[in-house]
């Protein structure tokens, strides 16, 4: 077996230029951050494999919190504006960002959004490109990282993409209602999310059923409400 | 709505740096793809989200193939080996690549296990980092990429991630025991495929039940003698 090192021509071109795209992202990831601090915005990037449910999660959130507080979605998509249209529909604002060949949103990106945005809002929903891997890192100013499970991508994809459940302060295991029919253990994933970020908060839900969300809403509303009393 | 370009600082960058890059690792394919012509050997790329089943997929195809071809299967992954050791219970020979920070295989990566290859194989199976986006950038040498959509991630996917659907020569869509419990329309995602490649093979299975594996094994038995004639 072999475990190759990035001592290929390709992978030490990208070390020379990624760390100083990194450090410039992350001091670019500040100031966003200090753009949504005047408003006290509590800000969570979502981040998600592609089908693992991040829009029907987030579609499920703002119908739960939308006549208590004041939503804004960022949409960050390769191309078109599937998911920023579906939930327009729930009449809340939302802001399309398209990477085009970029496989996640950076801090950058982010950045070009902020002179759209006109009003404070509480809550501010970013959600990524769907990615396991490349989103988890880049900082973009969120308040902290929200990663998104489905049941039908297996109990050992902690395991595999580590980065993202060692850095995600919330874990959301979603199509619960699937469970029956898949070979899937919550038992093992939570230990498995637990042995990568040993303080990551779980829940588990079924944005089709809704199964779940009453936990997860407290858990929001309790966070928006921290953010008031600042 | 807001479509970003590239003109940000990072994006940039990655123009001056990601040119050379590409034509760099193009000309490491066909350098890699010489090799595997040199044994007629049929080597498939295979691309799709964490969770799409890959792993399950190839060990169909191994188990059904095994008997009348030699096979090598090539495991990119960034960290760990839980697949290639599944794999192997299956008496049959892998090869570890750990991507570490990297999201996708390059031809670069590929490359450097070539040298462990001892012995012609008739079929090279790669299963690239599961990633619906960046994997599809990379050309590694292989005679054509193999998508692989399941059900559960959407019948949209296509029209998310176009790129993979518009190079792949096959579609694979996976996990169909699972339709009546999902919102997903296998006439629409045909569509969406087609949009984007009129000349995509597309297979429905499940590589739980094992149902539609006699047309795709029927396709590479077909490929594989083609290969045979070379």
């Amino acid at each position: 077996m072999l475990n190759l090192l990035k001592a290929n021509e390709r992978s030490i071109m990208k070390i020379e230029i990624l760390k100083p795209v990194l450090v410039s992202n992350q001091e670019r990831a500040k100031e966003n951050r200090k753009f949504f601090d005047k408003s006290n915005s509590l800000v969570l990037n979502i981040i998600g494999s592609p089908g693992s449910g991040k829009t029907s999660v987030i579609e499920q959130i703002i119908k739960k919190l939308k006549d208590d507080y004041s939503i804004l979605v960022i949409e960050g998509d390769i191309k078109g504006s599937i998911d920023s249209e579906r939930l327009r529909k729930l009449k809340i604002d939302t802001i399309q960002i398209n990477t085009l060949t970029e496989c996640h949103l950076d801090a950058f990106m982010t950045a070009q959004v902020l002179p759209k945005i006109k009003r404070p809002y509480e809550l501010v929903l970013i959600e990524n490109v769907g990615n396991l891997v490349c989103p988890a890192e880049f900082e973009i100013g969120e308040d902290y990282k929200i990663a998104i499970l489905s049941t039908p991508e297996g109990d050992d994809k902690p395991l595999k993409y580590p980065l993202l459940f060692h850095l995600a302060k919330v874990v959301i295991i979603n199509k619960i209602d699937l469970l029956p029919h898949l070979d899937f253990s919550l038992k093992k994933v939570k230990k498995n999310i637990l042995s990568k970020n040993p303080r990551a908060v779980i829940f588990e839900v079924s944005a089709k059923t809704q199964q779940g969300f009453d936990k997860l809403i407290e858990f929001l509303k309790k966070e928006l409400d921290k953010k008031k009393i600042k």
